[in-house]
């Protein structure tokens, strides 16, 4: 959608979102936790665990701010928040600390939608393709190897000391390859982290995910005007970038 | 070398130093810089741009400890130490600033050393593979596009806000990788680097680069015992290491 109004000429960067736009965070989770915790309803669990995410993040950059901590990598937080779920589903005593640290590393393992490796590889031919995630460097990297994704390089909130929507996050992208907020696009699956990114002059790409919090609940995935370009999946973002 | 000693079991991470390691600068610099400025000996302006290179990181380490600035990327470094240079060569009024600044990014364009690709493919298959240079991400990540050098994750002193051999370059590629410094294996064409990983804990693996100063000044590349591991190019540490 939108490309005949889209000028791609001076586009350099796309920087990708990658839970849930890349990679399938809610299917490999709940698959992961019904293989540790047999009975246990693993898309519910999978559901808790990711609304742990947004509050947990908030809570490190307050204390940053209040000047009571620092950046803390997202396999922490992983693992805090996987404590408070087990305990909310009465599991914590099902695994022990090895097991813990293990199922919190699920995060590493999930599955790239089905579109995403292709897609990617085609736009990496004419644009350098980044994350651009929350994910610390080894979750990324370690994921990236699994499945394949072909980044030109991989960038965290680890390396800006800032999660999204920070401003620091999207200017730093630009920042790490000179060039301006316009020639770096973000594409994510999350109209929130889009419009941050727009606010700092970034071009961006809504990716249509309905199938992100499982097939039981269907995500609004309808274009919002204010982005550049509206993809069904990563493939199609390729297309409409002539790639 | 040395292979009948080393056991690899426990290795899960090489990074590898960069310029001279797996890239030729010197040919690649004396070839761009006799295309920008026709009559110029390319290959002793290469040595004496890389001549400023060590003297620029340690000033700007010097400025940063006094609280008199910030981290500087390594391209901000090149352009500087290409406007002494050119003054050096009687050349600085035959480039204007993008000229200049083109030349400068001369560092992005290295080619690589003919085994480079093959034997970092091989290790990938195996270990994670990433960069661990002064270059800055943007360098290191269009030199890796336009060689089709495939590291897994793009890391330098940018990430750290510290140049080797800062013990926090080393140390951060474990914490990363959330490794023990023992998992991890630096490569590098320099005795000093490896010295400094040593220290560290990292294991290390000398690559030798007979011609990392061009053709008319061999470089020593005898064995040092201290190393893990001694081979005659990336390929052959990708034998070393069974992959």
């Amino acid at each position: 959608m939108n490309p005949d109004h889209f000028d791609a000429s001076d586009l350099r960067v796309i920087a990708f979102d990658v839970f849930g736009t890349v990679v399938d965070w809610h299917s490999g989770i709940a698959a992961e936790v019904e293989l540790a915790l047999p009975g246990v309803d693993g898309a519910s669990f999978a559901l808790a665990w990711r609304a742990g995410y947004q509050p947990a993040m908030k809570s490190v950059m307050e204390r940053i701010a209040a000047g009571e901590g620092g950046f803390t990598l997202l396999d922490e937080l992983h693992l805090s928040m996987l404590e408070q779920v087990l305990r909310d589903f009465g599991a914590a005593e099902r695994l022990d600390a090895a097991g813990k640290r293990h199922l919190s590393r699920a995060w590493h393992r999930l599955p790239a939608w089905p579109d995403a490796v292709e897609g990617l590889t085609r736009l990496k031919a004419k644009f350098t393709i980044c994350t651009l995630s929350n994910g610390n460097l080894g979750l990324l990297t370690e994921m990236a190897k699994r499945a394949g994704l072909p980044w030109d390089c991989v960038l965290s909130a680890e390396v800006f000391k800032a999660y999204k929507p920070d401003p620091r996050t999207y200017l730093g992208v630009a920042g790490v390859f000179d060039a301006t907020p316009g020639q770096v696009m973000l594409a994510a699956a999350h109209h929130d982290d889009l419009a941050a990114a727009r606010v700092c002059g970034l071009k961006t790409a809504y990716i249509e995910r309905p199938w992100e919090h499982g097939r039981a609940q269907p995500k609004d995935v309808s274009p919002k005007p204010e982005n550049s370009l509206h993809a069904r999946d990563i493939v199609e973002l390729a297309e409409l970038l002539g790639c």
